[in-house]
């Protein structure tokens, strides 16, 4: 049994309950500690040197492996760097060279805008026809013909919180004859993830939410260990490159998922998210995920008993769901304002969505009731109609 | 006049001569205090709330501007974030849409490795018979006909340090209808480079070499401030986007340079960097170069006074040079372990290459001798023989 919460492994500023650890987690203490020495012992004081010495270069496949034993992806198969919308376009680009007859990517609606564009993006460059399709959620399934060359979509929904089910799809997308890429955004340390038990080529995620890595944490890429060694890289840099330091003048991958390495790795952002990771030691999956689920009920059931002018926009079942529940409400920007301004952090998305993220590595339901406590509170006495709360900020 | 060096202002280990700055820039005093800001009271204290706070959402801007300054861009024509090699495979992906009749990609073999993995990746990518050329550095100029869409060049070669000619190579690539692509990651903060004055239409670079911006720091992209809104990003990610958090679902560029960013941008490394480049801060470029001139002349003069065995393997002529000298010798990598062991620190780049940065900012006259007298203890009594020298590692 793990033992949840965890507060004392984090830095939570007082009087704050944080419900957007979805969006951006909080810092977890040991990650200042382990930045103070890379950057004052290691880059300091072994400058160049530091690549061998504090092992640097095994730094991206090490914390590859760490996050690969969330999503069930066996060791050496999960490389990191890049941003997440880079490790979508390879993920993809990959795909559609598995299936070169066929000219239809297939995503929803629901899905990150970010993993959207990175597919018109792509088929712009390659200029032969290619097709996004983004069906409604619930009916993708349908939507996955033998047209199809890739389905690529994100587990949980980043707005709702409504939850795709891995294995399912991925099997319809097989028996179609289709690649499968998941987008593990608000998955990877959110819900209990098996990549491998789904079966999928490609998954896909970043480490700056559920992960705790810090703002700009870098993404990750899975990539089925049976499929690796014919995969070609559309982003073909030298860190994938079967022999970096051989300056060879021609690309020639390395026989294994680093060949989806790109360039240099972001050290500094990388052992921030290796010493993030310190805080899953321990912790099963399923525990945290009974956690996560009791803590979303009691906050959907106090919400609406106590503020009935917001609508559910999340699955009402809890194994239809992710770590998070959604409120529509038509001033919600406002609201959300209103709410930090009181401590309670949550976010917003356009256009009418309050989310919020529960964490129970740090998150508690004593949080959750004191949280309602605010909005209530807030909604009650119109409190968001303050001109402060109608003005609006670039991020949310 | 510019005061130089700037010890001072880094971290430099003692008993060590950093002749690798070319490689990875020491630490700036300003970066360590800087990390532990955005990480405490920044991460820490404002969370999710820190993008605008502390305004996390300008940063990649305001660093791409500080940038821009020792390049010679104007304000808001660089955008930051990424690696370099991504950097290449937008600017060469923005280029061929940019000439869709050609088929020929131009660059030299002395480029860096991975700016012609990158091409060769896209070539893969888009499939329609594009054409890699590497001809010898010298014999660029003659290779750019009407058949070239763009020309990719790296001003100073990474092993050699000669300097191609920005200008002319760009005027010639443009009487000839080609798109110019120049590599500066040996060239930012090493030498004066006027990206305006050479009417290339894409500038990439890194800014963990001479800009000290530490380990996997992000790359940078100028863009030409006239086409930048013709420009179709292959890369098209949501921090890209005009609106990116109206969650659009298609993609529509931003209007500015900004339109070559990709996704959630590396805060904890864009804080280092913008406080590396505090050090910038009143150098006239014309100083720092010629007082790097002045240093390499003097090592070159020195080295070939004491270490005979040694074979000059950059240009003599130093307006020909970038920031670095290379010498060859055939066993190159022993004697680099042998140097570095007892402080003097250079590097080696295959097959016998032994490169040496020489950083105004922080390397005098007294070093380079120092460093020189080092050298010809290793040469002269065949210190480098040693085993433990002759033992490869991974990164030198």
């Amino acid at each position: 049994m793990t033992n949840l919460p965890r507060k004392e492994l984090f830095h939570l500023p007082e009087g704050v309950i944080y419900l957007d650890g979805n969006s951006l987690g909080p810092l977890p203490k040991g990650a200042t500690e382990r930045m103070q020495q890379v950057m004052t012992a290691e880059w300091g004081q072994e400058l160049i040197r530091a690549w061998n010495t504090a092992d640097w270069m095994a730094l991206p496949a090490k914390v590859g492996d760490r996050i690969g034993r969330l999503i069930g992806a066996p060791a050496g198969s999960v490389a990191t760097g890049d941003t997440l919308s880079i490790k979508v376009y390879q993920a993809l680009a990959a795909a559609l060279k598995m299936r070169p007859d066929r000219r239809v990517i297939l995503s929803d609606a629901g899905n990150f805008p970010s993993d959207l564009y990175m597919a018109q993006g792509l088929i712009g460059t390659i200029d032969k026809g290619y097709e996004l399709r983004t069906p409604a959620p619930e009916d993708v399934a349908e939507a996955i013909t033998d047209e199809v060359a890739v389905v690529m979509l994100t587990q949980v929904d980043y707005r709702s919180g409504r939850m795709h089910d891995m294995k399912a799809i991925t099997e319809r997308a097989h028996a179609a004859g289709a690649v499968m890429v998941w987008d593990l955004a608000h998955s990877a340390g959110a819900v209990p993830v098996d990549v491998t038990a789904s079966g999928t080529e490609f998954a896909v995620g970043c480490s700056y939410k559920y992960l705790n890595g810090g703002p700009g944490a870098p993404a990750f890429i899975y990539a089925r260990p049976d499929i690796v060694e014919s995969i070609e890289p559309a982003l073909s840099g030298w860190l994938g490159h079967a022999a970096p330091f051989a300056m060879e003048p021609g690309y020639r991958p390395a026989m294994s998922t680093e060949r989806m390495r790109v360039g240099t790795p972001p050290i500094l952002q990388l052992a921030a998210l290796d010493a993030a990771l310190d805080v899953w030691e321990g912790v099963d999956m399923a525990d945290l995920r009974a956690a996560s689920v009791a803590l979303c009920e009691r906050f959907i059931t106090e919400v609406e008993a106590r503020c009935p002018m917001l609508t559910l926009a999340s699955p009402r079942d809890g194994t239809q769901r992710g770590s998070q529940v959604s409120f529509a409400f038509k001033d919600g920007y406002a609201a959300v304002q209103a709410l930090a301004d009181r401590g309670v952090i949550g976010d917003f998305r356009a256009p009418d969505i309050m989310r919020f993220g529960f964490t129970p590595l740090y998150i508690d339901e004593a949080d959750v009731i004191a949280a309602v406590d605010v909005m209530e509170e807030i909604l009650r006495d119109e409190i968001w109609r303050e001109a402060k709360y109608q003005v609006r900020s670039r991020v949310t």
